[in-house]
């Protein structure tokens, strides 16, 4: 299971105003206890600053290598960008997550560079240039074509972490289930790639919001999905998961498990 | 989603004193109270005892019938037993299930001509004489038998409900996800059975039980069961059910979730 923080998004008014003034102290602080939390990667996303972006993302990743050891995922649609975050973050030494190529053909041109120039792991949206597909079989063929040109232009199975992108299921009931399918499928045809998502689109339009996405994840883990982007602080949300990865095989002995019934994670 | 209400059964304190005292009020309650919580059948089980099982059961049917329109789960390893319970619940007219046959060679004979001479529906263990299977593969081997001789001896797919049988994971990791495979295998080969199981089994030895056992029913949604043995009267199970059930696919216009919202399932 890898844990992509997701709270260093600018889109996020606390985050927007904390980047605007140079907050350092206040963002160092996000990426450490995300760090401390159980994030593997640190998700950068200035994607609400087009100006400025690039800039932003590359004082971002100055300011978190100075506290955090742990790998970053920059985050924007921008090869321009990605290339400056990716840049700055080499000193660090690791592995660094792109985040994201998809099947759209200009998108795919531009930063299928990026991935081999900086050896990176790299978040593959399944869309292509007719948008977010809306069947299960659409995805699928989406995802045929996505591998097959990835695995062209020399990218590993282990470093591609497919993203199904999920719709809500308030506009079609369907929609929960398809993504479902879309990671047995990925699961048997492609047993060494990653799947990651972020979890907040299924439930928009319902109540209980944050039920309805731990839920969700939970299903997710019990299909085969390894990753996810998400709020590594949200107890219950990391505790949940904690639990589902247990009864999907993957924490041998309930180490893991009984470690966060130790840390309070359930009270 | 089919739910069979778990309550009336001897082995829990409460029921065993009550069954004890001939208390027929408060059995009824349980009964109206877990059909208006949902329960499509009510089981009884009087397994804790032996010696008057079959008149106990024959009562408790009489009195669950006087006051609850459900059909019933008549629980019992007992052909002798089961007959007398269904016997007792024809006059309610529905399709009653008997819970449960087996693997096992004497139980599957001894049970099986009570299925075909009350058209019940039918629970089957994954289990035969050797015991409860300790791999997914032994599960699937057992799992075809079954299913051959069933469908030989002329019960139709729709009225069958395996029963996975849950392994703690505190004493194997391998325990939850065989399940979750298992569930995967019979839905892409058996499509027109269903699944049933309890949800107990899967947390013994470990901490917050309730919590454990919520989010593998989660998850066993997630790849097909249809069916479960449980409390109804489980506010949290029973709105976790149903937003599962949802984003399985299995609720248009999430009206039955928005249902549960209003009812207060979620505060």
């Amino acid at each position: 299971m890898l844990i992509i923080g997701e709270l260093i998004n600018t889109s996020r008014p606390a985050i927007g105003e904390a980047v605007a003034r140079k907050d350092r102290n206040f963002l160092q602080d996000i990426a450490k206890n995300q760090a401390e939390a159980g994030a593997d990667y640190i998700d950068l996303n200035c994607g609400t600053q087009v100006d400025m972006e690039a800039d932003l993302v590359q004082w971002l990743v100055e300011i978190v290598l100075e506290v955090c050891e742990k790998p970053l995922c920059i985050d924007s649609p921008s090869a321009a960008t990605l290339a400056v975050g990716l840049k700055a973050a080499r000193p660090n030494g690791r592995t660094q997550m792109i985040n994201s190529i998809s099947g759209e053909k200009d998108r795919y041109r531009e930063i299928l560079p990026l991935v081999n120039e900086f050896g990176a792991k790299v978040v593959a949206l399944c869309m292509d240039d007719r948008g977010v597909p809306d069947t299960y079989e659409d995805r699928v063929g989406i995802i045929r074509n996505l591998m097959a040109d990835l695995r062209r232009d020399g990218v590993s199975d282990e470093d591609i972490y497919l993203d199904p992108l999920i719709k809500p299921v308030s506009t079609n009931n369907r929609f929960g289930l398809d993504v479902l399918k879309t990671i047995g499928h990925i699961r048997a045809e492609y047993p060494q790639v990653h799947l990651t998502c972020g979890l907040s689109n299924i439930s928009f339009g319902l109540p209980n919001r944050k039920l309805v996405n731990r839920y969700f994840m939970i299903q997710t883990i019990a299909c085969g999905m390894d990753s996810f982007i998400l709020n590594p602080l949200d107890k219950e949300l990391m505790g949940a998961l904690y639990v589902a990865d247990m009864l999907a095989g993957n924490d041998p002995y309930c180490s893991r498990y009984l470690k966060a019934h130790r840390r309070g994670y359930y009270t």
